[in-house]
């Protein structure tokens, strides 16, 4: 006889009552009364109840053990759905599982985050808590439609690079066949040299800091949501599609997410037409800052985003032309006032979630802009070829995945929103 | 008065004749003639062509120079698209560019392997060449929608990883904060725990080989495509995925890259709704080998390949039930004749394009068979966490974007598909 074909927990709702259903899940949770046993299914879909009576005759192995059940479907007011199973046949297909750490049907995990991160492959099964990582793969789904729809080209940039070249400092050394090489920080130049094959690019790939701080707010390894374009006018243009992409995003959780917005109790941000932009200078003044920072602080952040929602309706705000003393070489100048530049912040919620701006693309103006800052052209020639070959125009910007999630889920550490962190005290699981 | 909207050059064909344009892109070819010169802009989108007569008073500038040409869109039968603009003025978007190590205009670049490669950030530029990154781009696409439409979560795990598991040798070491850490070789442990989490799971991402060999096959970081799901029955169920997969891949590429195809005059293969199979010690026989050969060599793959053409009008084909002996540790064998195991490689037109295959699930099972090669469970602790608490029968394979492209284009060295190869004497541009 030809096996049934499996139900899908979500799918349960849609049997006919009196149909036989085959689900497949791990064990929940069992609750033994005392004139019967519920067991609860759960599944990539959701949860499905089954009913054992004594005259059925059937074991329930231990949570977490993965199992087969062959059934009823039966209506019930009781069962999510409103269809649970009945005279089940359970088989385990695998040995009985071990207790996990954790007890993973609570509503929450009563647990500190080291034994959360150390037992993630436990943990993280919790489905309220599995639902950080649907929204980060429904998130990419709307950044790469946006960008696809746009005219962007996927691509992938080496990770192990020969000089550590954007700053420096924070870089992981590999033993590259017995001489020194890098993890790439960013894909920054390449992305930059692919403006002049595709125009338009995209990538989504980790990228490395030996941050040796231990912070809230940083990892060694996260994900990089990274884009540029040529042929824009200025750092506006890019703007505008951070805006669409930012919008793609959210749209991306509400079209393949909602479940997980719905399990995690979330109110998604509403991204505006147009976002509201405030000039670095302007922005020190609203938050009563001296003239000569140079930077702003977390709390000036949180101010201006508070500012944001009182006079703009917005949960994100950009801040355009920062000092160009704390920009990267390859930043562009704003024209008329150099002291400025052309590229800018992102701030949701007060919080610095993406940065950005044009880049230089004149051979020239790099040669310059090195020596002003004592280092040799001469080490950055494989990257700067393509701008003596012709680049135009340019600029782009880089998101962190992890940052989005823990940003949108409200999470305190971005620890929570990483499947397995590494930091300067943990390279494992 | 507000800027004229920006044409891509594919969409020059349906302007208006008499309307004024703006075209951006970089000067692809320039042929001066006694009385008018001709100008081809490139953009990502396609060629115009720009006509320009003494008393136009423009100058053209060097070839890959990025323009802008603001013109009148005139109809001609021989403009690319049938429209060409008329009465251009020029605008130089940077400096003159540097010539080209290679004319990129010309049909087919002039030059040898390693120049391409030394330049690669300008010699990809050639429109043909620039193809097989719209090719791998689409694929992905391809790839992604497969599985998002069959409940995949798509899943980013570390690279940083703390042993080097999984083969032990050809491992790349990270200086991490002062002790050794690795590169990952495959995510292959993280797609496994993940199974308890999500079910089904894939990645795209950088994965590192320190392969000491030059070869026309390897490179010391590609791109892997990883797959794994739970649940199967055996690896049949992980091979009819994998089967949907790949038909999606070549469905990415004639949907997103038809004019990629074009350029590069490629048919495509065709997928069958079934892939054959043949068992591993069938397939022995089918190449005259003898019973106790361990793997197939390459000139097997090559007659099997012709056979699958001949027998079952194929380019694809499956061989299943490698022997245990050369298969990694967490391999399940066949049931009932453990010298086989049920993995599969899948051999396209006579080359190995993907391996997968069921995996174990059982803890104890895990343990024997690390103990059996000598290894030590308890190194592997993180990892076998997973199967401890619970995993459900599973399976899984990966495929290398770059290795398929070159399939696909028929490349005869795997680094003329990767942006910027990485190998044993290749760490730049």
């Amino acid at each position: 006889m030809r096996p049934i074909d499996r139900t899908l927990a979500a799918h349960l709702s849609v049997a006919t009552p009196g149909d036989a259903v085959r689900l497949c899940g791990h064990v929940h949770r069992r609750r033994e009364l005392a004139a019967v046993t519920f067991l609860v299914v759960r599944d990539r879909s959701g949860l499905a109840q089954v009913v054992i009576r004594p005259s059925d005759g059937q074991e329930v192995p231990p949570e977490e053990t993965p199992v087969e059940v062959v059934g009823v479907a039966t209506a019930s007011s009781q069962a999510p759905g409103g269809v649970e199973i009945t005279s089940p046949v359970i088989t385990a297909l695998s040995d009985p599982a071990l207790t996990p750490p954790v007890e993973l049907w609570r509503p929450a995990l009563a647990a500190g985050l080291p034994t959360l991160l150390d037992h993630a492959p436990v943990t993280w099964r919790h489905r309220a808590v599995r639902a950080r990582w649907e929204l980060a793969a429904a998130s990419l789904r709307g950044f790469r439609a946006t960008l696809d729809q746009a005219g962007f080209t996927e691509v992938h940039s080496p990770k192990i690079v020969e000089s550590a070249t954007e700053s420096g400092a924070d870089v992981f050394e590999v033993d590259y066949f017995g001489r020194p090489a890098y993890l790439a920080q960013s894909p920054q130049f390449y992305k930059q040299q692919l403006v002049g094959i595709f125009e338009r690019v995209y990538e989504v790939g980790p990228v490395f800091r030996a941050e040796p701080h231990d912070t809230v707010r940083h990892l060694a390894e996260y994900v990089s949501l990274d884009v540029e374009l040529g042929f824009v006018r200025d750092h506006r243009d890019v703007l505008r599609v951070l805006r669409d992409v930012v919008a793609g995003m959210v749209e991306g959780i509400e079209t393949y997410a909602a479940g997980a917005v719905e399990r995690l109790g979330l109110e998604l941000p509403v991204v505006p037409e147009e976002i509201p932009v405030v000039h670095f200078s302007q922005a020190l003044r609203l938050v009563g800052a001296t003239d000569d920072e140079p930077d702003l602080a977390p709390e000036h952040e949180r101010a201006l985003g508070a500012w944001a929602r009182e006079h703009h309706g917005s949960d994100f705000l950009a801040v355009e032309g920062y000092p160009m003393l704390k920009r990267p070489f390859y930043t562009h100048p704003e024209p008329g006032d150099e002291r400025w530049s052309n590229s800018f912040d992102l701030l949701f919620r007060g919080l610095e979630l993406v940065t950005g701006g044009q880049r230089l693309h004149r051979l020239g103006d790099y040669e310059t802009a090195l020596l002003q800052r004592g280092q040799s052209p001469a080490a950055y020639a494989a990257y700067l070829q393509a701008f003596a070959h012709g680049m135009p125009p340019h600029g782009g910007f880089a998101l962190g995945l992890e940052r989005w999630v823990a940003r949108v889920v409200g999470a305190a550490n971005v620890r929570e929103v990483s499947l397995f962190p590494r930091d300067v005290h943990r390279v494992s699981p």
